[in-house]
């Protein structure tokens, strides 16, 4: 079966918010059989929005309409449907049920506006939305199914996975899942990563789809087949991957450099603290974004000035002035004071020049120490990423976060980061 | 003229990547007269191309093609035209040597991939890309001017400030700019502000257009006119909104709550130090992700624990025990206690609880204190964002950054964060 999908919205065409539905809509729907094929975009216009389903209806088997659902006047769905299948928009009793059951369950009562939304075509039934306060709207119209959801993500997202998955699979029974494993890489490129495999895997197996989504600051690379029975392959593609670049590879769907960091300091019962300079509290962030990140982490200090490293971090004045503070010494004797002002077991600490100012011929922008570990084995190891400040705060975090990982998992060589780059 | 705009690329229909371009197309343009009306995106199918650029071509003026400018097999923008005219792909010898040039600058010699980029159809010049290997593609089709540009988000913005907005602008001079002022809000929703307006400005003048794009956590509020004359009604509207709203109004353009904030520090003179509980390091990252926060910020305490409550900031044990560490007295005392150990003039100190666990009756999930001021004028307020921890820590970080801007300016009380919203 043929796809599209129809996004309505003003705020689409100006430019005024980025599309991230359709992205979500084609990583929910295509893992269960259901790929995307053609997408169209207008702005909130009836005439044009009764044009392109019409057009649509005809070329396609199934359409998703997203956007348009809402209690405003801009929101035309439910009338252009009415107009391209030439019946009235009635009351329908379900939808009308829910308005007023989503509004009771807020104290409110149902405005006219609310009440608008149960108003839908005549033949059309009502797409449970879990969500929010519009139902989303189904209808076969010639041989093409309809599909109109509402433009909110968190509403949208339930009903893929709720009633739209279930009207897709009733209409298409034998649409055929496809087997996706992701796994979350660090230190490695899209470009690179297609490179090895061009070199390292031409034997690859036709059955096993490869598929990238770069991501700041993970890649995430998938493996997928779409027949059960093939499994077996890619079982053997994970394990040639993990036998080429294992030591790059982090963790596995949701999962962030944090919040693994978190969960194996969490299994060996160690606690973290951090001095951090020129990441200025950015990995402090990461590390509590994670839930749980209080069963290892107590404390962290942002030292950006001299003064405030001797005074908390009890780096020696003499140290400082004759090394400087972006120095080998120097992120050293931050990651020892903070362990001792912190009495935690682990340590990450970082002293660099994030620019655009204070760099020096010896010591660009872009340069910086990182000290990690614990206290009788603390290492370092001086990068230089001349980027941007916040991408370069990023990718010095991510780094750092990235060592400490390898240091947990016994590792403590420092590993060639994005070294296989082309672009 | 009508202009539409034609993506192509697999990633975008799986949903890999989020389309961010089009919505830079559109912000890029729009300003100078050249609204999009229709968009659609396709995958990397040649049939499929040429297909829509013949629909597109016969219903539009100006088709912008995004995308497949690469050097790889993907890439099918050269093909699809030279198709789409009936004609061949020759070799073209600006383009061959802006490949060449582009190469040489990085000492690299141009393969067979590179040079497959020189390659246009016969009728077709070149987009000037001063970033990028690729050059994009103008061709005029029938009566619809075609401009083809490439995928990678630096280079295109690159050229639609240049070479594209050059060819619009010479096949249509007389498109009008528009002129656009950005406010950037805190505290106040689209649906609110709205709301205030619908209100309180119902002779709201016909010629300035009022958009909205949220973001988390500022609201960006459109001011547009398309002609100069009108421009005075749109100064008068601004005066009008500051009048209703200005204390929401934390700046413009591109500033943030903490670019501001460190703006108004430098501008003052002060110094300023932070003591973070449940925002874990994010109100110091924010503040350092600043250019120049150096000036104004020297350490930062991320204290999770009690006893580094007590250790670095000097919190009482007795304090702590009696009241809780979510507490005014607790977040009082961690003000007091950072700027003693910063020896700082500005504070902000947050003490809460981000969830999902930890919280209790009294003090549920969403519960926190803020403290903000110098020493002998700490303020303190209690809030309750019961919402997911990333959003929380989003949240509590701008409350507490936007009362420090306050403050700094001057306002003492506590205003009626997001009291407008319906949705």
């Amino acid at each position: 079966m043929k796809i599209a999908l129809l996004l309505t919205g003003n705020e689409l065409m100006s430019g005024d918010t980025v599309d991230s539905n359709s992205s979500m809509i084609a990583q929910l729907l295509d893992p269960i059989g259901f790929e995307i094929n053609h997408k169209v975009t207008v702005g909130d216009d009836l005439d044009l929005l009764v044009l392109e389903l019409d057009k649509l209806s005809q070329q396609y088997d199934v359409v998703i309409v997203n956007g348009g659902l809402g209690p405003t006047v801009d929101d035309l769905t439910a009338i252009a449907l009415a107009k391209l299948i030439g019946k009235n928009l009635v009351k329908n009793q379900q939808a009308f049920e829910h308005v007023h059951e989503w509004c009771a369950a807020r104290g409110i009562e149902a405005n006219e506006a609310n009440l608008k939304q149960a108003m839908l075509p005549i033949g059309a039934s009502v797409l449970a939305n879990p969500v929010g306060s519009a139902v989303g709207i189904q209808l076969q119209y010639r041989q093409c199914l309809l599909l109109c959801t509402p433009g909110v993500p968190s509403e949208l997202r339930a009903m893929l996975n709720g009633s739209v998955a279930e009207a897709l699979k009733s209409s298409y029974p034998n649409a055929s899942s496809k087997y996706v494993r992701r796994l979350k890489l660090f230190g490695m490129g899209e470009s690179g990563l297609q490179q090895l495999l061009d070199d390292e895997c031409s034997d690859w197996p036709a059955e096993v789809i490869v598929g990238f989504r770069a991501g700041a600051p993970l890649l995430e690379l998938k493996l997928e087949v779409s027949d059960k029975k093939h499994l077996g392959y890619r079982d053997d593609c994970e394990k040639r991957l993990r036998e080429l670049v294992g030591d790059f590879i982090v963790g596995e769907n949701d999962e962030t450099l944090s919040s693994v960091v978190v969960d194996l300091l969490a299994e060996k019962g160690r606690m973290l603290t951090l001095a951090e300079s020129c990441t200025g509290g950015l990995i402090a962030s990461q590390i509590t974004e994670v839930s749980g990140a209080s069963k290892v982490f107590e404390a962290g200090f942002v030292t950006y000035s001299n003064t405030i490293k001797e005074n908390v971090l009890a780096v020696d004045h003499e140290v400082l002035e004759q090394y400087g503070a972006v120095s080998q010494e120097v992120v050293h004797a931050m990651a020892s004071g903070a362990l001792l002002a912190a009495g935690a077991d682990c340590v990450i600490a970082v002293s660099g020049i994030a620019g655009p100012e204070g760099g020096t011929i010896e010591k660009p922008v872009g340069t910086v120490w990182v000290a990690w570990g614990e206290e009788d084995s603390i290492m370092t190891h001086r990068f230089n990423y001349p980027v941007e400040r916040k991408f370069f705060q990023l990718m010095i975090s991510s780094v750092a976060l990235d060592l400490l990982r390898r240091y947990l998992l016994g590792e403590t060589n420092v590993p060639g980061y994005f070294q296989r780059e082309s672009r």
